[in-house]
């Protein structure tokens, strides 16, 4: 069968790009409707209620453009707002934390996972909660990490101070003994080269973009709408705002220039 | 004369609180009301056009609530949307450009002054603007500083990484041989310290909140519209959103705990 239907794709901004990025990677022939809330971003300092507000008005949009299924691509709104989001779409709705925690249970060798991400993220407990439910006796630590989204925007991938602070907020987990860390927010990827040295040697590191990706696969197979035309997909782009410095920034994301981009006034 | 109507004062977030910090110093008697837009902080990397409207709407919340003057404390908003914040009010509109502008330019002995702020006041250019209009012959260095908002928030305001970072920044000032630096962005005076560390010895450094506090007191004697009450003058904050760690943030940047806050949804 070859459903056409775009794959809606979202985040508070553009780091839900590097999810777009291996969804395009594994399944080359899906559109996607990627809508970044760049007016609004970050989300990760900001109140549940509000979260849950934005992501619904998101999940509308992506519904009104024909999304066959939607990504929650911010970890931020997975965590929060995952289970509203399910009860109100039409569509399957699939979030960043249940692949990531899956694979991180899957890696583990002595049943200690350790989690960075955004205050809001690390606050839920949604990633703690999520591999609990797979496994009772994995343990956990988790560390908010509020400098790494910026530094991430801004560019500042290697270097002397990226380091300090990504060892600042790595020791506690080291200490720990993890053995293997998810990387809870979706601009941390791009930064993988710092944290990879900076925690203990035979640690592993989860980047949730590749286990969604096959989650989105597995459920299109199941569901029989995996577009099987041999076509390349489309990528189109909406956002809330155009902001500065654009198209670094998403272009440092998706590993290529953005094309098709749309600004969306009053969603 | 007593006219008891509150100042209004607003603020992209909780940063603008070292604004009202000044006047409550200044103008002890004067009641304010604070508008934080904590759901869609920060400006600073926002498109003019999005910046513009979100403070055309603050300030009619403001005169709503009886303002007799607005003091834009946002610097990004006063370098993108004081000209149509004034065509716009009925009321008295200060920014923080020009107060901060015209103290530096008295301030500078080589004439040299350097500028610190966000990715869109410094691309604005307004400071620079500003100082021309009042000395042609002041010569500026500029540089965006896009982690110091993040690294104040964070309340990471000393130490080791801090000091690499201010110190990135502000190497090419030093290298210019600015004698002045103004603190662009309402955030900077919580990291004032270790800018002073990171500057030449001979370098003064201009922190607009206390120079907008008398531009705000000289408008107010000049049009007969102080508070010669002896009451204290109240607080009043309202916010768009009660993000994470709220109350830790605000107090850092007012020095005191924030009483009498309220939530506004679709100002």
């Amino acid at each position: 069968m070859a459903d056409s239907r775009p794959i809606g794709v979202f985040d508070s901004g553009l780091g839900g790009l590097t999810v777009a990025k291996a969804l395009r990677s594994l399944l080359p022939n899906e559109s996607i409707v990627y809508f970044g809330d760049t007016a609004r971003v970050p989300y990760g300092n900001k109140s549940s209620e509000l979260i849950k507000e934005y992501s619904l008005e998101i999940a509308d949009f992506l519904m009104k453009h024909d999304a066959k299924l939607i990504v929650v691509a911010c970890n931020t709104a997975s965590a929060l707002a995952l289970d509203e989001l399910q009860q109100h779409c039409t569509i399957p709705v699939i979030g960043v934390i249940n692949p990531g925690a899956a694979e991180a249970v899957k890696t583990t060798r002595n049943n200690h996972i350790g989690i960075i991400g955004t205050v809001a993220t690390i606050s839920s407990k949604a990633y703690e909660k999520a591999m609990e439910d797979l496994n009772a006796e994995i343990q956990t630590s988790s560390h908010a990490c509020p400098l790494l989204v910026p530094l991430a925007e801004e560019g500042w991938l290697e270097g002397e101070v990226t380091n300090s602070i990504v060892n600042h907020y790595l020791s506690p987990l080291n200490n720990n003994k993890i053995d293997t860390l998810i990387l809870g927010c979706t601009h941390y990827p791009l930064l993988k080269d710092v944290i990879a040295n900076q925690v203990n040697d035979e640690t592993i590191l989860i980047d949730s973009a590749s286990a969604v990706a096959r989650a989105v696969k597995k459920n299109l197979l199941d569901t029989n709408q995996l577009n099987d035309m041999d076509e390349k997909g489309r990528l189109t782009c909406f956002v809330t705002d155009i902001p500065m410095r654009f198209e670094d920034v998403g272009q440092r994301f998706l590993g290529s220039p953005m094309d098709h981009v749309q600004t969306v006034h009053d969603i």
